[in-house]
């Protein structure tokens, strides 16, 4: 299917889209028209139908063959739509994609398990990914910010667990089996927090109630054993200390070295993550990327530039 | 036994005391003796015996039959240690006691739990109490503060539930049921956060890790089935957002009314004892407490000046 | 008169409205048209007169009778006006309403007085509502935010009291007596701080100066006698502590138990308004109310899904 | 009266002191001892009777004629007492002073008084030092940090007025009438906040429960006429947000530039005496001052190492 | 030329403007048309030029010959185009201004720096200004806010000296030539902070990365020789602490008396400015300002208001 | 030399200490005695000289050598003095030593310097290192907290060089060069605020002045070129921003992905170290650490635990 960054202003283009929302409203001379939301997963079009009249607007996730003409607005790609009608596409093509190669990130995750010598923990990890295997291929990591994306957790998980790992090597008398274990499941709490609802990324009830470190904790709590009690304490320690603050959502502070490295990995993936969204939203030859609010919604230099100046 | 508070100056004792402390001390002479902090389960006394030489000090918690003279120095009861020999009255005598009537709470409790008339609700309230009924007789609430002594947590769980149930019935809008079950179990993670050794209340390692919300949680999960599960999440909340805000600790804020009530009943109940607390500490005459650190280390006029005053 | 709410899309109405603002705008073709908001003190509309040209449109607070048809535009109901004309109802009719019960609150506003033993303390309770009493009456509790109605403080005055009382006959060493002189008398400094102009609540400019906490201060001192002095000084102490710290306005926190409960009691009444009020503003279907920004800016479950819940 | 700086080491003297504090102490071999510490105002200094048994120690505020021989410990002077009777010299001898020149100051402050031109605002300001003459010319600024000395608060006042008035004048728009009225009345509830007890700075019961800016304001009120009525209302909002900040004890935030200049004047006047006291109290050698608790419980370099290094 | 303040509404002009920003608009019914913000230099105008069709637009900082109507929209005045050319009139003429005196403020600083006793603070102030002295003629103060038009920064820079040193001469043990030189010194990182593209103020790449506190330091130290070393370290902290905390960007705070005074009259300085701009903006019959973001956003009360009071 | 870890209760021991400080004390009896705190570098004893008599006692960084009897007094090894006179041996030999292999730190810094292939960036490293060869060999970390050791600046620098690449390796978009440079920079400021004074270290006045940030970036200025300007800048950003957030001192935030990632890895470093050397003071055997001020002044779980439970 074509793409909206491959639309070309003046063709006439034939493709399927998922409405994010529709609506009539109406002209100044107060003629009725569509106005909706299209998007292709990655990117977003508004379109208007302007025959349309009073017809029933199509529903919110639903998939549309469409024929349209790409006009321009303010500077930004517009559809002048001709024909609309319900597409076979599912649903799931459209939704927002970080482009994970989830094969090799479960490969991953499978060889950071591997790496854990000791055997409670590695036990418990393996048990929490095999149990929820489905899940955690898809769900997302977030509903905005970073890592907003199906398998958005699943890469932030395995990125975090490789340079908490490195980090963990680095440092006297670090215990890296329980940073990789930690690491791996810190965020398993949003495995119940972030759901897709078509193709759009919304909060549990339970994760709006209770948050994923809560949840991460309720859920890890069964699997104890007489055997593995104290290393899974451990364990949640860390889930449950990982935003390093209270005033983030940690009902604990970190209380050793395992979890501090833990939570500062878990900082700096996250960061990162913003920043390079925020490059990839901008072209190659900007400066300065939009203003991002976790950053004192402060504009960024681009690493395009830094890579100029650095070349 | 003869309590600290009714010895008196001057005179010869004979009873039975706990160990808080006990060290070997050196006179300026450099003579060996010893030094210890006893207790009657409500007082404190520093203790002296100065022919104790280089022996071994009795261990902390180990309780005493003592023989000593009363002494006085810098306005304060001391022991003149002569006689000491182990004990074999009990440790739990002299647990740090508030004077709780656990028969009176426990039926309160039961009262209140009667009055939920939501049967998902009431059962999983009735069920957590029975379950660890020998806990809630004597858990204490906390290690200092308010409600550090034996079955302050029953205490201050009543008193709270009490107080919400009084407040939600004034609230148009409130579920009574909610915030009663609620109420009566925001605290129950400090069934495993607290523990008595000897004499001296002690955090869990548990406790340290995770603190009482999130244990909480962990333990109320179990009681989830497919019937109850919408009440169940609605409890979890409260427990979760009691604190009411997350640099204190709550991994979430209240997100409806009745998590909003039992928040400000905790924290009006939890402020009232500590100013109760601390009148109990001064003499009725006086027109200050100490200073409080909880109340931004003030000194504060004492109710019995307030009384005086509206008489 | 017609209500707003029952207005039906496409019929014709006559009715009387509020002018809240009215202005000539132009149409995209430079056509002089009116844009006015209406209210009929619970809601509001907004209407276009498309004729209008370039005459004086209506003043703020201008009482009219018109003639329109009910369009909608965005899912939302609007007003294409044909006649207006000034009418004879007055403003007071369309200031907003909380459908107090005036009579019902100054009722238990009396109870709650004649409920206070020391008579220092009530005698300026009662003179403080003797000498204002027409103010009591009307005073709107706020601009925003939450009791911002005509009778909203003597509401809030009424409900703080009430809910007050019930946690001080809860709570040991506590002088009711002081609780509800206190509680009756903390807001009043409002008396002078908010006030209706036509239908719009403004704040006065002493109220912009001084606020209301310094205001009732100030106030209040004209009570004093030789022989309540202390007795003031304490309910003083009450109005000048009850927003509980200092970043909330207060120049004193709180000193004594008394003080401590009247602050959470106006806390919990004021949120649970808050609640209440988003709740009138949804449909008793939603699951979520409006993003609410005294709580963080978060929507907050309904009080009909909790009670769905709890059915 | 032979003053503690000029005591040496070695040698007898005969004085007066003023007994801040005295108790029985015990030696290590259990003699009693008193412990006593004395002022002359300006410098306190600690003094034993090794041989004064179990006497009743001197009161509080007690005045003494001693005979004691001047020792050292750690550095420090103290008395060696050897005889010690009640004195005829008045307590007031020792309150703690600041050299302040009472009669150069009141002059100062009428000079300001008289260059205020606006009628209505004059007269309220001459009024009030009028009606609390006495007051003004005793009261200390505060208990500790700065201008905690007799006469402390007329001093700072007037300094405060004579900075801002300086501003006022460099600064377009302004009204050096108000800020002059303003800066005088500032702090004027200082008035019934601070008082001295013997020669101890205390708090009165109505500064603890209400603090200056409210008892400024509650005073001030009785000054209202319908003439003054708007003239007021801006010198007590300059009182009431003098402060600056919520946090800081003002109830309302400065809203217009007179108000944002006496806050400023106020804050620097302070500030420099707390570096000035500091300076006071080393050696003119030194490079640091103590830590100050004001400035981050940082050293601060001295003002005498600054005009070393710009001589 | 023509001011946009001169223009009537309904009258043909004949001026020259610069073009803060343009493009091309739609309007509904499709046609292209141009849209752009124009600028005087103090104000900023609307204006359409509806037959434009799809020309390219005049880019920013153009300088144009218009000849227009003068139209209302909303409430403020437009301008409907008929004829736009290329202007030889400088860009310059419509930077922002401030009616800064150049020259009168040069001649300031002059006699401030010769107010300067001590030879090495006074040659260093000296050498900065020569050194950069085109820069510090038309450097603006900042982007907005304050001081925000061009010579804003030598306005600011006297007006702070002026007023420090004020305060200095009325404060005991301060030394005034730091307090001089200090203030002249303290924004000299804005010369290579702030600079004039055209006429919009932008930060320079360097500003952005280094802010002016530390870019001020690290061009000062260039000055350093050894005789005025030490006085250039007291100078130098001025610069680096005169924000007065850490969390407003000043790597350390206030060590001596003089960094604390040089902080405080420029907070004084920059919000008397604020004030100022603000009263500026509104008539002067208004009561109120506009909301101001530097005061909580919060409107204040105008100085004609006061100054109507005060009278 | 006989380290103080070495030393048994009851014998007698002839060795060589550094004095930290020492002073005349006086017994109950008021003989004068010889009270001293010495120092092997590592740990520090405390030592009397009973018959010392008021001679003058040893200066501060006075090396001694000394015979005396080990005893013990409340769980802690004495020295009980009968011989003391001064050392040939250095007072270099007892500086505070963190056990830093420097020539293999230098070796380790001088790969990551040549890891760098941006021939400006490492050009700028290498002369910064090679101006101050001497400096980076010895100057410590800090004063308290982590690294206040000799060599501990090198040791800091290259292991947060060293983790910083690592993370930047394993981030896409990310500039390993400038993440290196900029991390082996980052606290180079410290070369000259940090000074040794005889075994003590000491804050430079410049530091207290300046702070290292500032320091770094006006010593770091003088290598600016043509050519390496752009470069310059980055790395001054890295050293401007590299404590995160204003309020610790960073006169600016981080603005691109490089100056993230050396703040991370600077404050993992950081932590983790504090970590280590509080463990490093309690036995193998340990649950908890002392109280960590930087931990929010709680107790940590010692690592000797974690690697317990994980083994």
């Amino acid at each position: 299917m074509l793409k909206i960054k491959d639309m070309y202003i003046g063709e006439t283009v034939s493709t399927t889209l998922l409405v994010k929302s529709a609506e009539i409203k109406l002209t100044k001379a107060q003629k009725p028209y569509l106005f909706a939301e299209l998007t292709d997963g990655t990117d977003t079009i508004q379109a208007q139908d302007w025959e349309f009249g009073n017809n029933q607007p199509p529903a919110k996730n639903a998939v549309i063959d469409i024929v349209a003409t790409v006009t321009e607005y303010m500077g930004k790609k517009q559809l002048k739509l001709f024909t609309m009608k319900p597409s076979n596409v599912s649903v799931e093509t459209f939704a927002p994609s970080g482009d994970v190669d989830v094969e090799e990130y479960v490969a991953k995750a499978k060889a950071l398990m591997e790496s854990i010598t000791n055997q409670y923990a590695r036990d418990i990890v393996v048990q929490v990914f095999n149990d929820n295997a489905k899940l955690w291929k898809t769900t997302p990591g977030a509903k905005g910010v970073h890592h907003a994306f199906v398998s958005g957790l699943l890469k932030h998980t395995v990125d975090v667990a490789t340079k908490a790992k490195a980090i963990a090597e680095l440092t006297p008398m670090c215990n890296v089996d329980l940073v990789v274990a930690g690491a791996l499941l810190h965020d398993m709490g949003k495995l119940w927090t972030y759901e897709l609802n078509g193709a759009v990324i919304e909060m549990t009830d339970q994760g709006q109630m209770l948050e994923h470190i809560m949840l991460g904790a309720m859920k890890l709590e069964k699997y104890r054993t007489p055997e593995n009690s104290a290393v899974l304490d451990l364990i949640l320690h860390i889930v449950s200390s990982h935003h390093g603050e209270l005033e983030y959502g940690s009902p604990t502070t970190p209380r050793f070295l395992e979890a501090i490295i833990v939570h500062y990995a878990d900082s700096v993936d996250a960061k990162a993550q913003i920043i390079i969204e925020a490059n990839n939203r901008v072209n190659t030859d900007a400066k300065f990327t939009d203003k991002i609010w976790a950053f004192g919604n402060k504009q960024m230099f681009t690493q395009y530039y830094v890579h100029e100046v650095m070349q």
